[in-house]
């Protein structure tokens, strides 16, 4: 049993039931998932985290693929799988290819070793880099 | 102190000296950053470091801009200062705007912040994603 | 299977049978946690960490709601599944609502991302907080 | 040099400037600090953040004292320095004293220790905590 | 469901077929753990990983027990419960004893507790250790 | 300015006293390292830490050198500056040499990349290693 149930789309009253609406339209997807159903046991959460996403990763500089693919990167640091899975996920519905995702992977993983051989060594900052 | 110091140009020799040289010119630079000097303090390491990293980050399914901004975005959630630094002066070198580099920057924020709201609610994997 | 199997309170003997009996006694509770049966197969390290986590848990400047409110988010940020779901149970037995856990989760939130923005944008501590 | 150079109160404008002057005004401070600054880079994240914290930081369930100190505890784990040291003085303006702000810190050290063993020992979720 | 199948060794061809038997039989064992299966979507990235992995943890100055353990120490402070698992199991094959395992995690345990003390604290590098 | 200020070993009274000296005795060196210092703003915390350390690091079934190498790898996988340099000035001193060092530090920039890439393939657990 998780801390907290999640919000069903039946039980989603007022501002709940609002965002439901737009994450499904926004999405373009027929249920809602878990990660909006969980912390919609805060409804102020809820329409801060929704708000915070779309301003997020919106097509910008970076299109929105590259942007999956960051987010992906940070959660397979952080060891999320909920958040690695879905967003993978996300990522290929916005067209990154299994190629693409191969060699993302390899880059985080060089960069958790360099970072790691980095702090190791005690790396001084070249003058160039500061 | 460091632990090691770093290993300067003018004591390279045999395999550090080659993979040096290696750097300086597949990087188009005219000093070795300090990483490889001190991780040359082990020349095996320097070399398998060397050759894994230019497997890695060359261009493929993802273009190499796309590259640096993962590892920078994976040694910012690892708090890494120096890959920091030196892998966005790597990325803006390859062409990534300043906008680039502060959409990357928020996607780094909303993804450490979500990946905590997970495990902080305990959010069940949906079985669309399992 | 994990590394080791939990030693049960029928196998307890010697210093691990009173630790056992301990914190049945201190937690008012039946049955000792896994937690508690697992670090028993090295008895030292069961009496250590139970007279320390006594000194640090008790009552004092912080009440002791506190006090697991502030290990159940440093659980959350190192994304521990196990210190999450009993400290969270411990925190409500000594009288923390639903309304506490979920601030606390925002919180918990936010300063994940906040951290990461501050090793991203590489801010300078101001002289006021030297 | 960092990625970007902060915003100095002189260079705000619009948007940016409407910020600055709320968080001197809601803070009672007469100088905005490095955070907020440096994120000013990007107006939008700005806004976004500071009306985050200030929903999330707010009086609630639990007091801003301990809201505080929660949020020192994960910067503490993140090993975030900027955001220990601000958010420790912002803690002790709210009313932490010394002997709070020690206690919580012990709390830290013994939560990442447990984190740890529990890791380490694979403990099984007990059927009471699920 | 991961996000990519792991490739058996019945579907193993070419350079995948060579590192397979290869692990085999450095490692005298007659079936491929699944870490290389799953890695082994993208050959060179086995390959890669593979002849790196021999290389580092080859007898040395240090003996492979010591870097086994070594091994299980940094991934029990990642909570990478695969790892921990299955070096773990390794360790013991080349005789690490139940008892160093069990003062390994106590030092695992006590490292992480200090560490967040030093950054809770803030201590200063003493001149000795600059 | 940390948050505390170190307490010296004139300012040093009662318990703090008795145990800056047996750190020195037990040590064999002639000044208090920064970290008891620091932490001595807590008497209690001080002892108990202290003591812990004794039972923890002392010759067992893993010798003091290969207790302190751990160490050093948990330090930094988590980027701990202090206890990196600290302890591996106590690695060399129990006979820990460069190359040991060196070695030391090749296995956990790779166990670093591993644990990534088996979160990444969210590699499940073979059944041997359950």
């Amino acid at each position: 049993m998780p801390l907290f149930k999640p919000i069903s789309e039946n039980e989603a009253t007022g501002k709940v039931k609002e965002v439901f609406d737009e994450i499904k339209k926004a999405r373009k997807i027929s249920e809602v998932p878990n990660f909006w159903k969980y912390i919609a046991n805060n409804p102020e959460t809820l329409e801060r985290i929704w708000s915070s996403m779309q301003q997020v990763m919106k097509e910008g500089a970076l299109n929105s693929v590259t942007k999956e693919l960051i987010y992906v990167a940070v959660s397979m640091t952080n060891s999320c799988e909920y958040c690695t899975r879905s967003h993978t996920v996300a990522a290929k519905k916005k067209g990154a290819t299994d190629e693409m995702i191969k060699e993302m992977i390899d880059v985080v993983g060089m960069a958790n070793q360099n970072n790691k051989l980095v702090e190791a060594y005690q790396v001084e900052v070249d003058d160039i880099y500061k």
